[in-house]
């Protein structure tokens, strides 16, 4: 018979947000009369609002009509959205054929690892979102687990000490460097300055960073970079992925993008962008046409709109809960300029605290080992949910004798 | 700087439909008047039928509302598409947790390499579509170029003289299959004892086919089976991907579906199922929940008339091409069981016709070649299209002196 891939075989237990759902099921069956509240899975909960919600109706209509219908359309995106992002987003510092719309950043990032292969060395925030070291492993650009980490890897810790930004001067060379900021899991936004040290050493380096800015429309403070892009020099070092899923509540619906510039090259002078292209359009067939709609009614005048409304209702759970855990004593970080908290529990194991939260106060949260070796002890709350769930949540927390 | 893949550079040239498109584009300039018709690739043009598209638009309304929203689903799919899957295309004979919801096959498709890697041995039908080979050497399952074939692929030539099925005398010991019916390009249709074969043969020397039955509702000879899990042993050698692209019209809206059965195993007992469903969570999120709410409404009893009425139109096309064809006196398969008509035009290259044809007729069509060696002096005609266009475009392939 056929062999395992090996690569799969070093992948250690099951993927945290599947573990985390299955620990759920498990405590509901466990206790049918609980009224479980989720700040776990960073999931949005509320609808998508009207202006882009008609936007996506619309798109499903055309498709029943002889002129608006459409089949395959360019496995890199609408041309309009494309031309659409770059503008609005990047106010033209992008072009349009450096947008390759996508089904989400997760999937971007999984393609991701085609262009550079096994043996890849790679370099992480720790903690950091689960995909970027998975997805290293299932490539074999990470080996197996070695006690505390994934061989090939190299973990920089974002810990209260260095105030959630890696020391850099860590980073291996010529390696792929996943940065995430407004970071998931800690809810740490990296600063201008930091942003243009992060370039400069990738830069200095032979490094390329993987920038992933899926929460950049949750910064409320017009001093924190958006893009990597608003960094000198990122386009000769930096691919940025991005998502409609928190801005616009997208995630069912499955649309990003990533941006691939075309001065990016590797060693040997050849194109990042078309190489991109070609794997696009080889093993990827483009974003729903009714999603890219969708895409498009999010980016006019009334779509940022409501953007920025759905956004700023989140914000508004994740100051409840961070002004909750600080008024119990528990040291915080995140919630301002992004939708998460990371919540400190020193001298706990994080499974532990996220079984003693789910036991007394019903509520799912996320352990912060899950997202890395340096996320042990914490606990990641998540700002998306229904207001009256959030307020009962925060009212629960209150039981917590931490 | 980071080092290319080296795997991408083992891929040769631009992938088919792009460079068909980049050909077309370049007729159109210096040709501004010409009405080009196509029948290249295989892009679906008629409006999604009422009942479907209602599904799709209620799909998408539903996300504005506090009680229809959804976000995040399982990454496997829809539990009721699923289940309503296993029952309604496979009568039972799949478990709906054998069943993974994707955004089509393609995509399907690049994502199984993960589960067998790099050196795999693999074995295509050879003309085959592109995906199988570019995908398999991207993930260095195969190698470079070697002259008519890539280092590393079994190509296992369908001609007129062996009636478009291969020898399966010649399937190297424990490889990966790609078999594809309806065949795309070829349009020919693997009968019950000609799958019995198959089976038997990966069975008897430890292979794992991945079956493509993307176009199997085009089936109208009820003796032929529409899915590898009709022949007894499939499940223990057979994974099928699946696709609402063709029948439903959904080539944009991008839904299909891949079955993994539960007692497929890798040489060491190790689970398949498991593997895939850890691919699914960790580089996948999950098709659109409105396509997957159009994915309902297509397999309803409604929806299903649909579908065949779709599907029979296209069947229309393809008479009336395969007639003209013939009529001139070229040689044909395909066209009755599925929307692809195969001509040979013997001792000429595909390219030159492809391109007599364009420059005589106006009509684009898609070079054999492009499908793999054995594909060298055949045209692909695709029967998607307007019947317009499609009587249109036969018209003017009666100026062919073939």
């Amino acid at each position: 018979m056929l062999k395992r891939n090996p690569c799969i075989a070093n992948i250690k237990a099951g993927y945290l947000f599947p573990e985390i759902a299955k620990r759920r099921r498990e405590f509901a069956a466990a206790h049918p009369e609980a009224k479980i509240i989720s700040l776990g899975i960073g999931n949005t909960t509320e609808p998508i609002l009207p202006h882009i919600d008609a936007g996506l109706v619309e798109g499903a209509r055309q498709l029943g009509t002889l002129e608006g219908y459409s089949g395959y359309g360019d496995e890199q995106g609408l041309t309009a959205l494309r031309e659409r992002i770059a503008l609005v987003v990047y106010k033209g510092k992008v072009a349009p054929n450096e947008v390759f719309i996508s089904d989400g950043a997760k999937c971007d990032i999984g393609r991701f690892q085609l262009l550079f292969g096994a043996g890849t060395p790679v370099a992480v925030q720790d903690p950091s979102y689960p995909v970027y070291v998975d997805g290293s492993v299932l490539i074999g650009a990470a080996g197996g687990w070695e006690g505390s980490g994934y061989k090939g890897i190299t973990y920089l810790p974002c810990t209260a000490e260095n105030n959630y930004f890696p020391d850099l001067s860590r980073l291996p060379p010529e390696c792929l460097i996943y940065f995430c900021s407004p970071n998931n899991p800690t809810g740490a936004v990296a600063n201008r300055a930091q942003l243009e040290a992060l370039v400069k050493a990738a830069d200095k380096n032979g490094s390329i960073i993987i920038f992933d800015a899926a929460y950049a429309e949750y910064i409320r403070d017009s001093s924190l970079p958006k893009s990597i892009y608003e960094i000198e020099g990122a386009k000769t070092c930096a691919i940025e992925v991005n998502s409609f899923s928190k801005p616009a509540g997208f995630t069912g619906v499955r649309l990003g993008w990533s941006v691939v510039p075309l001065e990016l090259t590797y060693s040997g002078g050849e194109s990042i962008n078309t190489d991109w292209n070609r794997i696009c359009t080889t093993v990827f067939n483009g974003a729903s046409n009714v999603a890219q709609a969708g895409g498009l009614a999010a980016l006019d005048s009334e779509g940022l709109k409501e953007v920025r409304e759905l956004c700023d209702f989140y914000l508004g759970n994740a100051k409840l809960i961070r002004g909750t855990l600080e008024k119990l004593g528990i040291s915080c970080v995140g919630g301002d300029n992004s939708p998460y908290i990371w919540a400190r529990f020193p001298g706990r194991d994080s499974w532990e605290v996220f079984s003693e939260i789910l036991d007394k106060c019903q509520v799912v949260t996320t352990p912060g080992s899950g997202f890395g070796p340096a996320g042990q002890s914490f606990i990641r709350f998540s700002a998306f949910g229904h207001r009256v769930d959030v307020e009962e949540a925060c009212s629960r927390l209150k039981r917590l004798p931490m």
